[in-house]
């Protein structure tokens, strides 16, 4: 299995407008793309930082994922993303592996990406995403 | 204040051993160095993932700051590291937005680099580290 890059680590955050404006305050890096995902219940803002990105996240509605973590434990990382050539293979690996997928196949993410979760009990106590990258 | 890169992202494991071979078996991906930092009371492992890094940090001891957040939270993401050009204008820039330093100062982390930490009151509820890179 190869990973290609760390693509993303993502934050949640309460309001998503005062997070890009604290983080530019504080770094000086600014959104490249910000999108609502209906599916996954949450808007994203994705910000540049060199080869990777810091995902923020808020979410649609408190009874969705983003909204029920943000309930629970506040603001904070999320999860981690991992940038594969083929998700279908990673996916197929990883179960053989023991790997406990969420999606067992893949699904639309931001930016019409194929994405898929796989749950924190896997590795470390992480939430980790795969994204395939064309 | 520019940012060169997402540095690494780290998280907290009880197994420094165990976790290294769980993601090599997973992800194909093992460390490039591998130290005990003292003074942040760690052993920590790095994994190079496309131009970032995962770093797996283990306690050296129940009463250090990495040992009691997995005691409190168990395993999991414990912090983000940006890199920097310059730790000491960085520092003074974030104090001047109200950013609520640890490390006033920078000290010497893992590899001999200048480090230091932001704390998650600051932004989004994340720890931070800034890494000079030369």
């Amino acid at each position: 299995m190869l990973l290609l890059n760390l693509d993303h680590v993502a934050v949640a955050v309460h309001d998503l407008d005062e997070a890009i404006q604290r983080h530019m305050a504080l770094f000086g890096a600014e959104p490249i793309s910000r999108e609502v995902v209906e599916s996954q219940g949450v808007e994203e803002a994705m910000i540049a930082v060199g080869g990777s990105h810091l995902q923020l996240l808020a979410a649609l509605d408190p009874d969705t994922p983003v909204g029920r973590f943000l309930a629970k434990r506040g603001e904070g990382l999320h999860h981690i993303a991992y940038a594969v050539a083929d998700i279908d293979t990673a996916l197929r690996h990883l179960e053989s592996e023991g790997a406990e997928l969420i999606d067992r196949e893949p699904r639309i993410g931001g930016g019409g990406r194929r994405i898929a979760f796989v749950h924190p009990r896997t590795f470390g106590g992480v939430l980790l995403e795969l994204v395939e990258i064309a």
